[in-house]
C-alpha cells in the first residue's frame, strides 16, 4: 500500500499548504477510524465557526513543519 | 488558474501579516466548502469574543511561519 | 499612511512584547472591522478569565516570532 | 522495560506521524493512569468533533518535533 | 521606571521558567489593566482546572522561547 | 533547596518527555499554590477527555523545547 505522506517536500506553498491540510485530517482518522461516526461529524462541526477556527490552526501547525521542509520554498 | 499561495515573500512585515489572515482563512474555504453558510457564521464570530480571539491565534502562527520565510525582513 | 508594522525589530525586549500585544489585537481587529462593535466586546472579554488567558496565548507566540527576529536581544 | 519513546528517529514521514500520534497518547495516560476510565471517556471523545480536532492538534506539535529530529527526512 | 523585562537572560533553567511565568501575566494585565477586576477574576481561574491549564500553555510557548535565547541553558 | 529544573538535559528521549510533563505542572502549581485545591481538581480534570487532551498539548510544547535543547538526542 502506498504511504499517504510518503514526503514533505511539494514543489509550491500551495501544495504544502494542502498537504497541511491533509495532515490534520489524518488524526481524525486514527482517533475516530469508523468512517460512518466521521461522516456524521462533518457537517457538524463545518457549520461550527469554532471548530472550523480550530481546525485551521491544525493546519497552520502543520503548514509551518512543511515550509521548514521545503526551506520555505526559497529557491524557486 | 492563478495560485493563491505562489510565494510566502513579501515586501514587509505588514504584507506578510495580511498573507497570514488569508492563510487563516483559506483552511476554513477548504474545510467549509460552501459559501453561503461560511456567509451565515461570519457575522457569528465576528462579534464572539473568543472566537476572533482564536482567529488571531491561527494568524500568529502562520505569520510566524511567514516572518521565518522572510528571514524577518531583516535586509530592509 | 504609515504602516502599523513596519519592522520586527525593537532596541529592548519589553517593547518586543509591546509589539507583540499590538499584533495580537489587529488581526481581531481585521476580522471585526467594526469599531463600535469591537469596544462592545471589549469589556466582555476583559472580564472574562478564559478570554484574557487566550490573549496571553496569542502574545506568547507573536512574542516568540519577535525574539527570534531581534535575535532574542543578544546584543545588548 | 523496553523504552515506549528509544529514539525520535524514523524511516518515513508517515512513521513519524504515527510516533507523533503514540506521543499524544501517552501524555494522557500518564495523567489517568487508570486504563478503565481512559477506556471509558474514549468513546466520548472519538465521537466529539472538538476533541478530535484538539487532538489532531496535539499530534500536529509533537510531528513539528519528530520531523525537525529527522531533519524533514530530506536525505531519502 | 525599570523596565519589567529588561532582558530574556538567566542564569539558569528555573529562572527562565519563572520569566516565563511572568511573561505570561504581563499580557492579561495590558489586556485588563484594573487591578481590582483582576484580583476578582484570580480566584474564579485558579479553581478552574481547565484555565490552569490554559495559563499552563501560555507559560510553555513563552518557556520555548526563554530557552532558545538562553540557547538552552547548554554552557553550564 | 535543590532546583526542581537544573537542566533541560536528559539522557533518553523518554526521560526528556517525563521533564515535559513535570513541567506542564509546575506551572499550575505557581499558578494555584494550594495543595488542597489542586488535589480537588485533579479528579475532575483526570476524568475529562477535554482537560486531558489540554495537558496533553502543553507536554508537546515543553516537549519540543526539550527535544531542542537535547539536540533530539541524535547522539545516542
Amino acid at each position: 500500500m502506498a504511504s499517504w505522506l510518503p514526503t514533505l517536500k511539494t514543489d509550491t506553498p500551495e501544495e504544502g499548504y494542502d498537504l497541511a491540510v491533509k495532515m490534520a485530517r489524518v488524526a481524525v482518522k486514527l482517533t475516530q477510524p469508523d468512517a460512518e461516526m466521521r461522516d456524521k461529524l462533518r457537517p457538524e462541526y463545518a457549520s461550527d465557526a469554532d471548530a472550523l477556527i480550530a481546525v485551521s490552526q491544525v493546519v497552520a501547525t502543520h503548514f509551518a513543519t512543511v515550509a521548514a521542509a521545503n526551506d520555505y520554498w526559497r529557491k524557486g
